[in-house]
């Protein structure tokens, strides 16, 4: 394309969330400002991939071959989380309650889009479930079909080991109310319900 | 910093109406797609500033010295539509019933900012009226104080030229419900009421 600016819009309009509109606004916004901000903001993303790689025991992003999680001699190593997203371990550390560590799938089991269990490192939870003195493994997928066939196979695989596999909560969410509550997850809500 | 997703998650913070929630998003939803897409954007981006200039007869953005408004004989010489900012411009072109060229002052008047007549392109618009037989002048700055103000100063800069300078109409905007109008633009309308 000859015209750098509707490369660039378009180039930004393929960013989840960012319409036409958007995208030709925040074109004109890097034009208006110093050209400092545009060759920053542009040399980051362009090197992105390249400066971040995926921890070798994890699969959380980082700057080194070990997270800085993995890296941290504090977080509680008997306790794994498997999560399917980098985000959803962001969103956790963000909670601030988990102290142990953490298994990024990098996707979930989707056979009908032809993602089996091989394309998942189970072969690697297993391994770290067998070899660091694991007790309990915490499967945080999410709560969707897919999440829970998930977390039911990596109970599955993770059993034989003698290892307890548990399953975050499901229910009505802080300040949810009951009359907006779909039935699914009002019937969890009781199915898990816990003595007072 | 050390942490190069922490670093592209504050620059991309930087854009208007991107919070760090939004920016955490954009950053790993790159990280996601294939390293050839960050590549590309972040390219566009880092070289934006190069690549295009202002059009030294009229302000708008271009790859060339001169752009294509400018450039194209098509366009009406003899009217001269004045915009604030580029993205004014764009917006009257996807209007797509002006056919005559522009002139971009890249910014108002405003007074208490410290932004005189002499930080805007006024002699390069009185130079144009001059030389290429313009009949008219359309002041399309926004209907804001400093919009008002800048298309008063405007005004009188061209009247000793005998050249026409108009102002684009205020009033209800299209759908718009008398009732919910605020009162500056009510009176507007009935100020600028046409025989029917």
């Amino acid at each position: 394309m000859s015209d750098p600016i509707a490369e660039l819009v378009a180039l930004l309009g393929r960013l989840p969330g960012v319409g036409e509109r958007t995208a030709t606004r925040l074109a004109f916004h890097v034009l208006g400002e110093t050209p400092d901000y545009a060759h920053a903001l542009g040399e980051s993303l362009r090197s992105i991939h390249e400066r971040v790689q995926r921890c070798e025991e994890c699969g959380n992003y980082g700057a080194e071959a070990r997270c800085t999680i993995c890296s941290d001699a504090r977080r509680d190593a008997s306790i794994v989380c498997v999560v399917a997203r980098v985000p959803d371990l962001v969103a956790i550390e963000r909670a601030g309650s988990f102290r142990g560590r953490y298994h990024v799938l990098h996707g979930l089991l989707a056979p009908l889009d032809g993602v089996g269990p091989d394309a998942l490192p189970l072969d690697a939870l297993v391994r770290r479930a067998r070899a660091d003195g694991v007790r309990e493994v915490i499967v945080a997928t999410p709560l969707s079909v897919e999440g829970e066939a998930t977390a039911l196979y990596v109970a599955q695989v993770l059993r034989p080991l003698g290892v307890r596999v548990s399953r975050i909560a499901s229910g009505v969410p802080h300040g949810g109310e009951l009359e907006f509550t779909d039935q699914i997850t009002l019937g969890r809500a009781f199915d898990g319900r816990r003595d007072l």
